[in-house]
């Protein structure tokens, strides 16, 4: 068994542990969950760039969101290879409901709009840290050796997002990562009819 | 001085040389160019990814896509750093007319239109090579080498893109190609009031 690495500064951050029933999940359809996880990577990807579009004037921004596209895109590659190895057809799946909903609560003031993605961006990488440190212990040892692998990464994506938060809001951006994360505990532990990669605690029919 | 690199397979491809005139309203106004130069990398870096989101089934495209939006990413940065090093404000600028006008010409069916994009790819790599090769005798070291440095991976990409594009047509694709490259030394022969990276013939009202 490999052992999930210590991840104090994401537990402390998130407000709630994955519940095990969706590791139960995510064991018993391994197919769904690694197709759902590179789409993951290609969309993380898609979602820096279009912060990237947005924000020319932002170097900062321009130079870390361009990094971090190019790491979510070698972990895309390195999913499909996995997903090649194993023989399991990549395919599209609906995505989950996880970051519509989370889009859902963006301020509509430009600034707000621009922070609340940005600390959106950093409550996702937490999430996905936490969820591969939760699947470590199950998995057989190839994957569980690479999951633990991204969590270095995507620990350091988290703080990225949560540093640009800082540097461009005009206020603290406290209480608004408060609020936000008030909003994805709830769909991390309310029920959730879809089984995905950040789907919320499984009902029956998402066996 | 430094000497641009032979690119005798990419000279082959192409129906035109850069003219002289493009050539020296780049030097004239190595601002834009360089502004556009970063600006291309993101868009070839998109292009590639939505590529990747419309053809989930096709794992060598996904593969090379990502791997190709991954390095122009990379240089994405590297210009950025340099417009930084160099003092200029990054903005955004109009696009020029080429890649919109190559786009134009796609057939429509579902076939055509992807086989066509693939086709256009390698072109729009294709001329990036020649032009960096055109510009570098008369750059200043520091950027002869890195636009030297570029050459490479811009052929990559050129060959990259063909070889998708014969991968995955039901036909040869060599009557195609044909037709696409006269509609590109239209663009880069024709007058053109815009001075971009990919830009055609400056008139007066382009320095």
């Amino acid at each position: 068994m490999i052992e999930a690495p210590a991840i104090p500064e994401i537990e402390a951050f998130l407000k709630c542990r994955t519940p095990q029933a969706w590791v139960n999940a995510a064991l018993a359809q391994l197919d769904i969950l690694l197709i759902d996880h590179a789409q993951c990577e290609k969309k993380a990807a898609a979602a820096a760039m279009s912060l990237m579009h947005r924000h020319t004037e932002r170097t900062e921004l321009l130079k870390k969101m361009s990094q971090l596209a190019r790491e979510e895109l070698l972990h895309f590659e390195q999913v499909v290879n996995l997903l090649q190895e194993r023989g399991i057809v990549y395919q599209n799946l609906s995505p989950s409901r996880y970051a519509d909903c989370l889009r859902k609560h963006l301020r509509t003031s430009e600034e707000g709009r621009f922070i609340d993605l940005l600390i959106i961006g950093a409550i996702i990488e937490a999430r996905s840290c936490e969820r591969f440190a939760a699947l470590i212990p199950h998995l057989d040892t190839p994957l569980a050796k690479y999951y633990r692998s991204l969590i270095k990464s995507e620990a350091r994506h988290f703080v990225d997002y949560l540093q640009l938060a800082e540097l461009y809001s005009s206020e603290l951006i406290g209480q608004r990562v408060e609020a936000l994360l008030q909003v994805e505990q709830d769909l991390i532990e309310s029920p959730d009819t879809e089984f995905r990669f950040h789907s919320g605690v499984p009902t029956i029919d998402t066996l």
